[in-house]
């Protein structure tokens, strides 16, 4: 090695997955997440449910008909998909790859079933599991959300105590307080950065 | 469970071990960590070199003679142990323990030697290798730090490109760039935070 040469430390970009039961805030953090930071590439997932109010075509989600959606499953163009209540989400694979080939990271929000699919694919991907700090605060916050029917609500709050269950397969958990959404944040930054000084850094590859 | 219960989630306290290469500026990094984080324990090294200008007893180390150094061995009080340059080197075992039971992070700089000591005793260690940039960088800053025979200086210089090649036995590498001190405070408070996040902690037992 000549004496002026730089140390060479690998680096690789990461594919960041986070996940965690309805309700949990994903969607706040990764908003928040946005607002912070914009070196990361967002995936945006593509869906057939219609939009809630304020969601942005594009942004939140691509908004696609059911038939538009069939066809990307078809033509293999879905890193992971799901029936969620009956309607369909899945993730552009060929979105993630071009992310993370411009070096970028790739931060994805999914859910806890989806998650499981992703670390099959991506083994190296970085998963962190969201929670509420309590069942009770799990249950209100998907009360709080709205538009659900009794009978979802109910549904969701059964499958949010299930997913629990999945925490330990997941690397890191962060708990999204009550009005403390930046202290979550930060973990997730935190965990970022952690991951990018390991000696031996993951490899997101598809 | 209750639905009043809050979620378990386990929390260990931390050993973090920094270490790297003579002059690579591990006691700046300490002290400047030590300056803007105050929930740490910070291990005191016992040591029987003398003092250099403005270093401390009791802070920068224990300044000890060397028949106290070889008592406190004797009574297997040291956790770790060295010969550096002649001089002895310790780590007062007790005091790590003590930390770790209070619930405390417990800092610890050490040679890259004593570093794969360490890892041995306490297999879930969090390890981080602090380095220069460069080759270039890393001669400079011994030939700056002084103090040191030109005899001295070269075997320093040596060793620190040896030690170069234990990099890949630590979890982490945080490069400390010239003037740039607080980034890789950043990185290292970074690191602990996403421990802190692991589902399944490191335990750090003695």
């Amino acid at each position: 090695m000549h004496k002026n040469d730089i140390y060479h430390f690998e680096y690789a970009p990461l594919l960041i997955v986070i996940s965690g039961p309805a309700g949990v805030g994903k969607d706040s953090l990764l908003k928040r997440l946005q607002e912070r930071e914009d070196d990361f590439h967002f995936v945006v997932t593509a869906t057939d449910r219609p939009p809630r109010p304020g969601e942005i075509h594009g942004v939140d989600y691509f908004f696609v008909s059911t038939e538009e959606f069939l066809s990307m499953k078809e033509q293999d163009d879905l890193l992971e998909q799901a029936i969620v209540y009956g309607q369909h989400k899945g993730i552009p694979k060929r979105q993630v790859r071009r992310a993370l080939e411009s070096g970028k990271d790739v931060v994805m929000r999914i859910d806890v079933q989806g998650a499981t699919t992703i670390r099959k694919i991506v083994p190296d991907a970085v998963t962190i599991f969201l929670t509420a700090p309590s069942e009770k605060e799990q249950e209100q916050r998907l009360r709080e959300r709205g538009g659900d029917s009794p009978l979802q609500l109910e549904e969701r709050i059964r499958t949010a105590q299930e997913e629990m269950n999945a925490m330990h397969t997941f690397d890191y958990v962060v708990v999204n307080r009550h009005h403390q959404l930046d202290e979550a944040v930060n973990q997730v930054l935190a965990i970022i950065e952690a991951e990018h000084c390991r000696v031996k850094p993951r490899k997101a590859t598809l």
